[in-house]
């Protein structure tokens, strides 16, 4: 099933975390293994603080700062930084549905990183189901 | 099932792979896909070489040269250095249980990485099994 | 199942996708989650383009930039910068497999990332099916 997100700065973060668990409701599943894939090789999936929000302020001008958007890049299309925070972030997260509910810790949320935005992005959310 | 790691330096990687086998035989599952998730926003779970204690040592040392402790960072916790360090990382690795066995390279050891210790952390540790 | 990798270079992202895709058809199931996984503590799986070569060279070339080769690393074999690299990048990336194809987005493939070759390397690949 497909979650979408629309991003409206350069790089942002946005809490999927509801909208993940509103598509597992639909699916009915119980318990399994959910994944959490961008299908955009310019926008990762990762989970980190949902309580203050410049926790994630932070996480992206970090990120600026490792990787930036300029700097003598090859690829014609101009957003090179764009995929290098992709493949250190990391496309899927994959979290534990059990009794219906999402195993995270009190302090996690799954956030949608855009790194080349602003865009109409997708997410697919699949459940692997214990055989139980 | 929870798995419980006590750090006790700031920054640190337990080698978890021993905590993580016996868990897997008091769960009596034989193959399927392992899930091994650091339930927290300051903490990490990643696979690196257990043979030479000084490749963690390079591996944190590189961490931190990237993400340093201060960086004028906005979030008043103080600990976001951690929560990006925990981003690059990722909360979570799946590994292939086969026969009773992990599926894991000769130097290939699961290291829960502690960037905001010491503390007492848990890891979810669970078994998707596969349908035969 | 195994897939083999020969790289040649000491830095080399290297498209596996259709490897994998040749691998899946052998082993028939239609329906799961694809686990692809590097046996390596110095080579990473990662998903990005597969359009424009120049974006793995922008990738490899900024993560040289991060993590150099020569830094003062402590571990005697040399290849710290490796260990460091398959920590930030990831061992494994999954993809869902639906109706007997990788749900992957237009532009992303699955690179086999090596950091310290050239060698000869290993990819588990594992699906785990759904129920149904």
């Amino acid at each position: 099933m497909i979650v979408y997100v629309q991003t409206d700065q350069r790089t942002q973060m946005k809490d999927i975390t509801d909208k993940v668990k509103e598509n597992l409701k639909s699916l009915g599943e119980k318990n399994g293994l959910v994944h959490i894939f961008s299908m955009h090789t310019t926008a990762a999936v990762t989970i980190n603080e949902n309580a203050d929000p410049d926790v994630a302020g932070d996480i992206l001008r970090a990120t600026e700062r490792l990787v930036p958007f300029e700097a003598g890049y090859r690829h014609m299309e101009g957003n090179s930084a764009a995929h290098i925070k992709t493949s250190l972030f990391g496309q899927s997260e994959t979290v534990v549905l059990k009794d219906g509910r999402l195993v995270l810790g009190t302090w996690q949320g799954i956030y949608f990183c855009e790194f080349d935005g602003p865009r109409s992005r997708k997410v697919h959310v699949k459940v692997i189901p214990d055989k139980l």
